[in-house]
């Protein structure tokens, strides 16, 4: 495919515009930017995303501005007859409001960088081996879900193709109830004694980490999505009462069966970027707190040529030790055990 | 502090007792084992963790069998007159239903080890710089104690001390509510259409994986503490209704409230082992994916003397290339960018 040749217009310079620019720009093609902050504009173009967008007429428009601001900049967009397409964590009510030829309008969300912000924390690679949803309406054109399909290959993400519909039903599920839910959560700390809170261990950081995103931006992203948030929250709560239930009354059953549905749901989660899930298994390296440390590991882990999935380090800044997690493929486990004995290393399962 | 000379028997040779063992012996003092299961003797002996009881008197037994079982393997404890403490995750229950010469118990709970099981599993590092609950009771004897913290403090782990009733109102905040609110979360996944899992997240991801737990060892330890999670599920279906109410009638001052009190809630939590919290920052770096460029890079940081809190490796298996996060403090992030853009490496914010 090259039926991408630009010139490319990013209608907002932040995180995700900067970003799209950036990696259009590694590609070669020219990029225009625009944003109602013009120190954004100025940022991302002095990282080389592109140059200040002054009216030149652009093959395709990308829309990558807040959820309240989406219809509009659509619609500003398909009037200059470019193919457009957007970021935003929502597709069905942008479709909706905007207004024009809408033949022209593909939506798209890559699931990427929602926990930073702003033009300075763009990056080309920031797409990597994401996914990106592409979300053509009945309505649209083959050569504009083409030319859209070019631009997320282009920035390095998986293309994902759902309608507009079964996306906003699927960003309801994996995304916008996790983080209403992690918040509930996270709210009942802010009410805790501060002595209780010193018990507080890996879990509940890990339930109630994305709680802490841009409460506007997040307001914005659920009331966009409303129908299908409030379906699902229905759902939890109808859940909730059968477990407020069975505690209550102590029916063991009915509290096995709402946990064991949450074990087949976690096993539900495909691998990283939509891979296969493969049963992984941590091993566990005690390290001697100091620089070159980490380092050793790692080349002993190298040499091992065990492919490691993930890394968690656990230390005390105040004791000589730290704990290392390594995640790796439940069948490589005891290999990277054993060689990492072999290596001096204190390590357990 | 030397008043702890053993023998110690560990009651349940599971992760926890076979660690606790380990850390005894590591100490030099006699430890006995015991389970149910004599495969768990076997195991645990053979790592080194200690020898079979024999019925040989104790100085402190340890209990850690699930909950079920701890009232009474607690009162047997006491009938043989030794200083006794548990690792069990509920501490009022079995204070109310264990018999005997109570002024000999001092509950104990180490914040260790919950997802893995077994005395495979089992490391004399396993407690190193954990937070560990030790609750007397009104009626406890400052000896039995004194004894109990200086287990804690030997097997490296930091002693948090709180009554019964406390400390159970505590986990229920920061465990078992995380956890449960976790499995309805995954619950919605396990009902989700396939397709729509392809969007799943790191976010979903983190919310849920606690959920992935045992579900009959969870139905105990909730079971165990209903009245304290009881008025905590309350208070969350309370504060749901008020989020339906808010995202089905559009109101967002009432969506952002809850929101923001979340956000509150995630800043409430301690630093890791219940350190102060200092404010993090993320540097990213896209990191080649073969076996030496880790070790090169965990080379090129240690030079730069910033010390890192934590990693995470996201790759795709299939792509050449990983993105690698470094979590530094926010007043070493800039630092690090700065020389590890100096070595070569493509880092960004």
């Amino acid at each position: 495919m090259s039926d991408l040749t630009g010139p490319i217009h990013v209608v907002g310079a932040g995180l995700l515009g900067a970003s799209i620019g950036l990696a259009c720009r590694r590609a070669g093609l020219e990029v225009l930017l625009s944003d109602r902050n013009p120190d954004h504009v100025r940022t991302a173009s002095g990282l080389g995303a592109g140059t200040p967008y002054a009216g030149q007429p652009a093959q395709l428009v990308v829309v990558a501005v807040p959820p309240d601001q989406l219809a509009a900049e659509i619609s500003a967009a398909l009037a200059t007859g470019a193919v457009v397409t957007d970021v935003g964590s929502v597709k069905s009510q942008p479709l909706t409001q905007a207004t024009g030829e809408l033949s022209n309008y593909v939506g798209g969300h890559p699931m990427a960088g929602s926990e930073r912000s702003g033009p300075l924390a763009a990056s080309a690679g920031l797409f990597d081996g994401r996914p990106w949803a592409i979300t053509p309406h009945a309505g649209s054109t083959e050569v504009a879900t083409d030319l859209v399909t070019e631009l997320v290959v282009l920035c390095g993400a998986v293309p994902v193709r759902l309608t507009p519909e079964e996306h906003d039903r699927a960003v309801a599920r994996t995304s916008h109830l996790p983080h209403l839910l992690a918040a509930l959560v996270a709210g009942r700390l802010a009410d805790a004694p501060v002595d209780h809170l010193a018990l507080s261990g890996q879990g509940v950081r890990d339930v109630t980490r994305i709680a802490g995103g841009d409460p506007e931006l997040w307001q914005q992203i659920v009331t966009a999505n409303a129908v299908a948030v409030l379906e699902l929250l229905g759902e939890v709560r109808g859940q909730l009462d059968v477990l407020i239930d069975a505690v209550g009354s102590g029916s063991r059953e009915d509290l096995v069966a709402v946990l064991e549905h949450g074990v087949s749901g976690t096993r539900a989660i495909p691998g990283k970027h939509g891979g296969p899930l493969t049963p992984m298994r941590s091993v566990f390296v005690s390290v001697p707190d100091h620089p070159g440390e980490l380092a050793r590991l790692f080349f002993d882990a190298g040499a091992s040529e065990v492919n490691i999935e993930d890394i968690h380090i656990d230390h005390d800044p105040g004791r000589p030790v730290g704990l290392v997690e390594l995640l790796v493929a439940e069948s490589r486990a005891e290999h990277l055990l054993a060689s990492l004995e072999a290596k001096g290393w204190a390590v357990h399962r």
